[in-house]
């Protein structure tokens, strides 16, 4: 007789039940919700910072950081206009995981919020393997970074709904040939949306802003 | 009676007995190596091709590059004058590892060598904790990850031997603050080596070729 054995559910799949629940409990609070990814320095709370100046007057908007230390990104979330902001400190981890955003949720009332932000831990590699349960997956790369990116980290830019560019006021003084980067992008994740701007000239972050407020507003 | 329990290894004992054995192989060729570490894009392989530029005529020099997928890299290295480069895809690892790296050995006569540089994959969290077995850990920072990069990454800052500031070309147009920067980096490892240097001008390239010139030459 065989013996009765039970499958034990892997890291994985664990981690995608409790995204499930945690996108069950975003959807029941009718916010709208992002997992914003990047390398470390690509400007995510730079990102954020500048949503949150041109949107906090109309929405209401939480964020939820994550750094291995420090609560450098959450203070300057909330400096910026956050009407919460949490630090998650992964004490050694290289990505946030969906236990970490669901001690997080439970600290917040959602319903009082139109827009959930979760910054993820900087790198470009982790994160990409762990769902959160958030609406949509948007990974910041950033001109210094160099435009042979796609093609050496595929698994974060095929997983990705939207990308934005950042630091393209730096494009004059760094050889980046978009085309070489768009083609990877799109070999990847083809009709992907994507943003180029600049959070230091401002250039850009309008078409930002308003794929958020379409998405807050349509629901998604 | 007790049973007699065998403590099972963990994976990072495992992983640093194998950077062992790494360690002796590379010490009995009488070649000094490098572990170069760093986020992605700021700037392992241009470091690496200025360096070949600079050392490739007085010295033998084998690169070992790792990277998730393409041989972008090695490809770089072997065009910027390496006598022998080898790419590692880590088929989606966020690290190189000792396993990793004995496998690239394995394929090198090592004693025709005088300095083997393993650039790891572009991470700022994972690669600090796996050995490899070569002599120096050093981090490449670049101005624009930004200047808070130590206080949020202090596992990579704190386990290095030396570290290049990557791209000062760029600190006209960057806010980073190199006194706040260097705090950080003096807190978590005091006394380190720090290399501020452009691949674009070539400023500060001559010291970083000199430490590893009296390395080479001096032994470890």
């Amino acid at each position: 007789m065989p013996l009765n054995v039970s499958v034990v559910e892997n890291i994985m799949s664990a981690n995608d039940r409790l995204a499930q629940e945690n996108h069950a409990r975003i959807n029941a609070a009718g916010v709208f919700s992002l997992n914003l990814m990047a390398s470390p320095g690509a400007g995510k709370t730079s990102v954020i910072e500048q949503t949150l100046a041109r949107l906090s007057g109309q929405l209401r908007i939480a964020v939820v950081d994550g750094d291995i230390a420090t609560s450098l990104d959450a203070d300057r979330a909330a400096a910026a206009g956050a009407q919460a902001s949490i630090q998650i400190n992964t004490g050694g981890e290289c990505h946030l995981d969906a236990v970490m955003l669901r001690g997080a949720l439970e600290q917040l009332d959602l319903k009082q919020f139109d827009l959930l932000i979760v910054e993820n831990v900087g790198n470009l590699v982790c994160p990409a393997d762990f769902r959160l349960g958030t609406h949509k997956s948007v990974l910041i790369a950033s001109i210094p970074e160099g435009d042979d990116k796609p093609y050496k980290y595929p698994g974060m830019y095929r997983g990705v709904d939207a990308l934005v560019i950042n630091k393209i006021d730096l494009l004059p003084y760094i050889d980046f040939k978009m085309d070489f980067f768009r083609r990877g992008v799109e070999a990847l994740n083809p009709g992907v949306m994507t943003f180029p701007l600049s959070c230091t000239t401002g250039e850009g972050l309008e078409q930002w802003v308003a794929w958020l407020l379409q998405n807050v507003k349509h629901g998604t």
